[in-house]
């Protein structure tokens, strides 16, 4: 009595579930992996449709594909919730006068940094952002994120925003990697706007949302519009007006906040019920207290400090001690943190943020999915979930954060297809 | 009037020379990479036979093989002077403890850390230890190193020691990383000589490192030999009476030295005239004064801090201030950092030696090979030297070491042979 399914992963050594906490893994209960010994997984029309001992499911199914993880470790595929694809051009110039002791903040005072990438990204055509940014999410998916969160911000302009949201929609549809977009047009002041961050404030309030609210509708899609709210760009007040523009035209909400400075930014998206509040490295005392009460999920992006050589991370200890959710992300930019792997991200968070593998794990996954609003649909291998999966090449979850600067995943699956083998 | 060549590689938009100084790249001129814009580089039975402008070299030479980099950038194999290859079993487990707060020193005091992997190796048969550690260097050609030095040390008694020597040399004919061994029984003070380290040192002067000698008089080969100097393990007197004894017996010399604690291992190398002292993270001002006046090579393994979550790295800028030798290694070990790529080290290097890229590149390359005394074959293109080299990814040299936590290897040629294609 065999029931037909399209693929039937089995033999983990490790299967880990990580199943959903009526919501995402909070404070103390982060980490739980439901570890499943010599585990399957069988998938049917992309969804989960059970995981549990290989012997049961492949006594139970018939599988049009199986795939024998030979012992190694399964887990749902890794999402990532905090990208700046796509832009053109890269910084390695500029990296390099960082190395000769120049700021992050001073190169972007003197023109350079965010605004050589915005010259070069307002200047490209929809193809060519696509065809520049393909082999991101090429690289992505073999180090195994199966869904991303792509925002806009180097346009800053109503136009070249819109281009770019046609450029992630583009993207989305042309690879496995499904990617939720973000409208982040208040990611910078343009240079037309230099000395008059208020007058662009109204500029997007007037124009730029309006116009990607319209863009949402004329797809049937909801875009999350971001801010990024920090010293030098935009302050708290200025960050709420957005937000409130934003939320009255049908966005979902998420904030930059605490990068370098904190200025409210964390407490302000807590009180907005944004999905979630990103960077939190300066996040003052109130603010994590504030996060451990709300909905809002924290995204730690430790390779952006590590991309800066800067000393200070995401306090994740004292968010999980104040029982907030903590998600990780890349921050995948050509700034601050060029980096499409989240297994670098894992080793990161265990070293400097305190968090263990199997901590660092579900933050990679499950809460990084509610971090996108997609907790209940990837992020975790319970039944009902996307079929969306790594087998490792080695046998222990243990083995992530641990090892670094390498790619541990062997097969990537979305969707129940096999779209990444890695040869080692 | 075309000479006949086995391999042409043409159309690099960097080619990277790295040409040697009469020896490594000292000091203030570290960084020399010798740029040729449009290059090509020509390789006739293993050995590079010129490097020059593209249109120049294809006039001039007609290849069995041209491989088109296509505007990429083209650099010399990474050489690899201190890894901890072979061992077996792996401490993924410890690594979560860390994670809780324990140190390396107390985990090592209590029995686990390095002696569990000292345990492992002995039970284990040339053959075992051979197909065990074969993936790690599968992965090492793959992020881009062709030469590697790779270390004895999990035996701590002499048949062990000579069985992970007799499968340093199996690996170095089995795959085609070349592998420089060393000799290093003085790795720590194994359970059978707890408290008695003086014993333990008489062992090695007399029953080890003879036999050492012995097994490299059969091979016609030359083994360096090493001593980790540190407090709980050798101290300067102990470390000074093995090296003594190992270059009575033929034995060139290298030194772990500075790790932790600064007790003088960087100044008794340079004494001594080791071909490199290793770690240098805690020296002291004399001593790396002592650098720039002898020939002994430092090397920086920026990995094992990251890997240890530590927040002092070796002092680059203060080696190259006092005319220091400097250049760069993995320590790929499965305590402190199980990390194969030295495209890795490099990001670390930039970040937290506040290395340029182009000055890490050349400790990536000729500067290792000198620091395993192989300067005059590998690390460079210079005609004359082996053809090992990589096209990478990307145009700009410059991208190593800005982005981090992926690969950007493309094709990794050993000896005019293409040995891997990364798929992106």
């Amino acid at each position: 009595m065999s029931e037909p399914i399209d693929l039937l992963v089995h033999s983990a050594g490790q299967l880990c579930l990580v199943p959903p906490h009526g919501g995402p893994q909070r404070g103390a209960a982060l980490g739980d992996l439901g570890l499943i010994a010599d585990g399957a997984v069988a998938v049917a029309d992309g969804r989960v449709v059970a995981a549990g001992p290989s012997a049961e499911l492949r006594a139970r199914f018939d599988a049009a594909t199986a795939l024998d993880a030979g012992g190694r470790c399964v887990l749902p595929g890794f999402v990532d919730p905090h990208t700046h694809i796509p832009w053109m051009g890269d910084r390695a110039g500029e990296f390099e006068q960082r190395l000769g002791g120049a700021t992050y903040m001073e190169i972007m005072a003197a023109g350079g940094g965010i605004m050589s990438t915005v010259r070069q990204t307002r200047a490209a055509t929809v193809a060519e952002l696509v065809a520049d940014n393909l082999p991101r999410l090429a690289r992505l998916l073999r180090y195994g994120t199966t869904s991303v969160e792509a925002k806009t911000g180097y346009g800053l302009e109503t136009a070249a925003e819109l281009r770019q949201l046609d450029a992630i929609m583009a993207l989305h549809d042309s690879q496995p990697v499904e990617i939720t977009p973000t409208f982040l047009p208040a990611h910078a002041i343009p240079a037309e706007y230099a000395g008059d961050t208020d007058g662009y404030v109204r500029y997007l309030i007037e124009d730029t949302l309006p116009a990607g609210a319209a863009w949402m509708r004329a797809r049937g899609l909801t875009l999350f519009c971001d801010v990024f709210c920090e010293e030098g760009v935009f302050d708290v007040d200025q960050t709420r007006r957005i937000l409130e523009a934003a939320a009255a035209l049908g966005y979902r909400l998420k904030v930059h906040a605490d990068e370098f400075a904190g200025l409210g930014g964390t407490r302000l998206a807590v009180e907005l019920g944004a999905t979630s509040a990103d960077h939190l490295v300066s996040t003052p005392e109130a603010d994590i207290a504030a996060l451990g009460r709300g909905q809002t999920v924290a995204v730690g992006l430790p390779g952006t400090p590590f991309g800066l050589a800067h000393r200070d991370y995401t306090p994740a200890k004292a968010i999980l001690a104040a029982g907030g959710a903590l998600a990780l992300a890349t921050d995948c930019n050509p700034g601050t943190c060029w980096c499409e792997s989240m297994q670098m991200v894992i080793a990161l968070a265990c070293r400097y943020m305190g968090l263990t593998q199997a901590q660092a794990l579900v933050a990679a996954t499950l809460n990084a999915a509610f971090a996108i609003g997609r907790g209940d649909q990837v992020g975790s291998l319970t039944p009902g979930y996307q079929g969306d999966l790594l087998i490792l090449d080695v046998a222990d979850y243990r083995q992530l954060g641990y090892r670094f600067g390498v790619n541990l995943v062997r097969t990537v699956v979305k969707r129940g297809q096999v779209v990444a083998e890695n040869t080692f």
